[in-house]
């Protein structure tokens, strides 16, 4: 299969393309740098040049999308604004207009996270994130084309991340990027659909 | 209490102001047209008017918020942020810049729906924004200052607004106006926090 993976370079994306190269696939990355295409979700023209750039493809993964992490008592709605941009209308516009790129069968995948479950303090708008991706999925996935599958990935926090990110996850088990890029192929190469596969 | 209602003039919002009324409390009624307050909650601007006009309250509820339905293949970016605008980021900017105005151990109820659970055709956009507000809620919880709560509310269809939208809810048992009413004065008057009602 051809597979697009945005944020390829990241934790959790080098899993992902690791996987499923391992597995015989034909990757292409995508990222804002050093990329085999370059690509910033946070902008649709930008969406749109990848897809026309790349042509007919079997997957889209996205492991990509920042949020915005910080009190709630003192959140901006222009902090706010950057999840939506960065991990919200990203994911959803890579989907929106990629559809007639995807091939008949082919799928989407997406990233959510723990904190729509297990919520931490500075966390409500990078939850919200989540929480709106999981619910698009599930419904998204009883109007897909052609048999188009979708399907998102919650991770826990990565063990690759916990020196960064311990103080907001006490408490916390993080999860080795691995198992993460496990629900990646597992949506890819599976059969479900309308699935938030919880790696916690 | 001194509670105010975003959207009383509609089908649910006329239910829960006479719920409230009947409990004995103070509304003040918000909304763009025929209202106490004049209030397009799509603007940052007029919520904080709205809160500067009322100035301290003991709850706001919120039974408003257009969400843009539409078939997913030809779904634009531009219609999907018709729902961003208007129930997303609508909803949490009255929680973000109400914040200071609501008085200890006061609340905020927001609204979902049942759309996010039990997927329809056409609904996906509608979907991302119930999800998202729910996991807002869930998180905002654990941070409220001063013992303010939050939840939402998340309705089935309503009998009211069966003949309106009867063909995308085929199967749907719909609910009486009634008993979401209840939902909210449940969350109002309550003890609960970071819940999503479901009167399903
Ligand atoms: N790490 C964790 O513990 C964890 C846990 C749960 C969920 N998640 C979620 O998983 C996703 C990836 O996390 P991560 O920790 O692997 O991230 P990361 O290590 O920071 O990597 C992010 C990747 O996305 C790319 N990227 C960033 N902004 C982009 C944009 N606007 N357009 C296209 N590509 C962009 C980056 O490359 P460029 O900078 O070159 O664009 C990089 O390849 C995020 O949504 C995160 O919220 C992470
Ligand atoms: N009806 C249902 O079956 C159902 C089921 C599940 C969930 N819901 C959700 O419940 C909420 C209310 O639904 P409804 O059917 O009761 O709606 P409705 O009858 O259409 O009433 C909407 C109310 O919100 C006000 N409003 C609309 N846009 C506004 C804005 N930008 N700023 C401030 N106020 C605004 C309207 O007054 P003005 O026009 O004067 O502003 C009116 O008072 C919506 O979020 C809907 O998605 C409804």
């Amino acid at each position: 299969m051809k597979i697009v993976v945005v944020g390829a370079t990241g934790t959790i994306g080098k899993a992902v393309v690791g996987k499923l190269t391992d597995a015989g696939h034909t990757i292409v990355t995508a990222s804002r740098k050093g990329a085999d295409v370059t690509l910033d979700m946070t902008s649709p023209e930008s969406i749109r040049a990848m897809y026309e750039e790349l042509g007919h493809i079997d997957a889209l993964v996205v492991a990509a999308g920042a949020a915005y992490f910080g009190p709630l008592e003192t959140m901006t709605p222009e902090q706010n604004q950057q999840s939506i941009d960065g991990k919200l209308k990203g994911q959803m516009n890579l989907v929106l207009l990629g559809l007639d790129y995807v091939n008949d069968g082919g799928s989407f995948t997406l990233v959510t996270g723990i904190m729509m479950d297990d919520p931490i303090k500075q966390g409500a708008s990078a939850a919200m994130v989540n929480g709106g991706i999981r619910a698009f999925v599930k419904s998204a996935a009883i109007e897909m084309p052609r048999g188009i599958r979708i399907n998102s990935v919650s991770p826990n926090v990565l063990e690759e991340s916990w020196e960064k990110y311990k103080d907001f996850f006490v408490g916390f088990n993080p999860v080795p990027a691995e198992k993460v890029a496990q629900a990646f192929v597992k949506s890819v190469s599976g059969g479900q659909t309308g699935q938030n596969y919880e790696v916690y």
